[in-house]
């Protein structure tokens, strides 16, 4: 049996670098590369609101970014359903079925949900919506039988609380023929891409943090935020010697350096090895360094950027697409919902048919 | 503006006399007596699975018995739109979006809950579902415009948190003109027909606790159980004085017995009082005023019977009548949600339009 695959986004901002390396270019691989019976990207509107619930026009805009950031970078609307999740409400009545699966104290305990508390400063004030988001994550995933989830590491207690769900659902409703299958995650390869650290070099890259590289930047902001990168600070002259660990613009190479580049643009070194070993001894400039990093992203991003000047012109068809195919979508949900209410029982139209 | 009214049962079992007199005999008057625009009884399936996902076959079973016993009773289908609350997908969505509008510890503050919890033994395996049903309730008042619930005091918190959701709708998303109004509740006239005691003492009827005097029991078995109710312990014989106080069967004749009863059943007496003061001072046996209560409960329950056995014959044009009520309650909670959505600019239809 081919695999379902099932990923998004929550559309609160345009997407930067550190998604570039943690998933879309893991989706670009899968979409190229996997025999999949089906592949869904969904924008996350209804996932957005739980945290954003009075700031529904930031969600709203940026749908369309972030539908013009995936079609930019190559995902292919031929190939994969992009849909948007409010618009699928089979969605909605498949969660709160779950919700009845799941206890409070258990969502209190997900691991990505008290790390997001903290980073949120909810305090005592956290949204019930907020709390239950892994839930309606679950009904996402096994509303579409999805068989692979693409995620970074920090999402992998959502994978685990879906399993959950399905064991929880096949131990009370149907022991023996399985309406869910078990999803499996995927990580991306590099470690390095699990968590890219922002410009600033603070441990991640986010827009909420303002130390992003935004996949739709010009060139010119682009070299900006490069120029400016933390680096080493005790690396004053050039001829000092210079520390990789911390050092984001050694970080960026780990993640997109690749031998080639330096064949291209920087041809005194053979490989990244190389490059960090003489930065290390001393007597190499972070200037050189940062121009290098440049060149190999502004190589990724001006295709991305110019392909997205293309799509800009055209909004309209895009809309279209998401709409036509959260339908589809929608069609899909709603037979998994049947079977999901035979298998519990729920299927009032037997009631009738009976007497 | 005529009254939009709403209220309902979790389908869990067969309703009873506490039934009856906290709440049937409150919606036949308004039924009968209030000019109002709309009235809803809703079966709340859905709520009931809450705390029954793995009895769905109760709850199923339930929904044809709770809507015969509201039928019997004399419910008009023609005047109140009687529907099943799974069959209203919008109440789903209307909830999801609800939920972002309440906090955790407002759901765990709720004084409903608290108790329902205690009964329930939950310990800490509380069901995500269970805590946040309130906000599910609040769905439900709010989809169809609810303006009067007719409620138990023991309900008053759940049209609370509803009003506080109302207040947190309009503050953030339509400060000006309104989507919802605030319902308010309407509780029985009389005390004592807010928690009717149990047969065996205990202070209120319920199903689960098996003390309960159904509407559909047979003649022989509602005798059985008046005679076999709790007085007073200390009442043994007939010249004791007695007490009224914890005394169930005086308790059910506060419910239900008229001075017209004593006329054609007990006419040494006029009226209770008469009635309470000689069995205080002593002097009146306990099976002579359980005969009379046998009397009146009789009279009520015979003709709800017999409708019972009349209704039974055609299930079909009932759950037929269940299904057309369900497509048109769902119409209207469609008008609710999409004034929602628009309020909360949420109308992505309009985002094409635009373009």
């Amino acid at each position: 049996m081919k695999d379902i695959v099932l990923t998004g986004d929550r559309p609160t901002g345009n997407l930067h670098l550190g998604h570039f390396v943690g998933s879309i270019a893991n989706r670009l691989k899968l979409q190229n590369e996997l025999d999949y019976d089906k592949f869904y990207i969904m924008i996350a509107d209804t996932q957005a609101l739980t945290d954003n619930a009075n700031n529904v026009e930031k969600v709203k805009n940026n749908i369309i970014q972030v539908t013009i950031d995936y079609l930019s970078c190559g995902i292919d609307p031929r190939k994969v359903n992009i849909f948007i999740q409010s618009q699928v409400p089979q969605l909605f009545e498949i969660t709160s079925y779950f919700l009845n699966l799941v206890t409070v104290a258990r969502l209190q305990r997900n691991p990505t949900i008290k790390e997001e508390l903290k980073v949120r400063g909810f305090n005592n004030a956290i949204p019930a919506g907020f709390l239950t988001y892994p839930v309606s994550q679950a009904a996402d995933i096994l509303a579409f039988q999805t068989t692979l989830v693409p995620v970074g590491e920090d999402q992998l207690p959502m994978i685990e609380q879906t399993r959950e769900i399905v064991h929880a659902f096949n131990n009370i409703y149907q022991p023996k023929s399985q309406v869910f299958s078990l999803p499996k995650p995927i990580l991306p390869e590099k470690k390095i891409c699990e968590r890219l650290p922002g410009v600033d070099g603070k441990v991640k890259m986010s827009k909420s943090a303002g130390n992003a590289i935004n996949l739709c930047d010009d060139e010119k902001t682009v070299k900006q935020k490069i120029m400016s990168a933390y680096t080493d600070p005790d690396h004053i002259r050039v001829s000092d010697p210079g520390k990789i660990q911390g050092n984001v613009v050694f970080a960026y190479l780990d993640a997109f350096c690749q031998d080639k580049h330096f064949k291209k643009y920087l041809p005194d070194y053979e490989n990244l090895d190389q490059l960090k070993q003489h930065y290390e001894k001393g007597g190499l400039g972070d200037v050189k360094v940062k121009l290098f990093l440049n060149d190999i992203l502004q190589e990724l991003l001006t295709p991305i950027r110019e392909k997205r000047l293309q799509l800009e012109k055209d909004i309209d068809s895009i809309y279209e697409m998401l709409f036509e195919n959260s339908k589809k979508a929608s069609l899909e949900a709603q037979k998994t919902l049947q079977q999901m209410k035979d298998a519990m029982g729920l299927n009032y139209k037997k009631l009738l048919e009976k007497h």
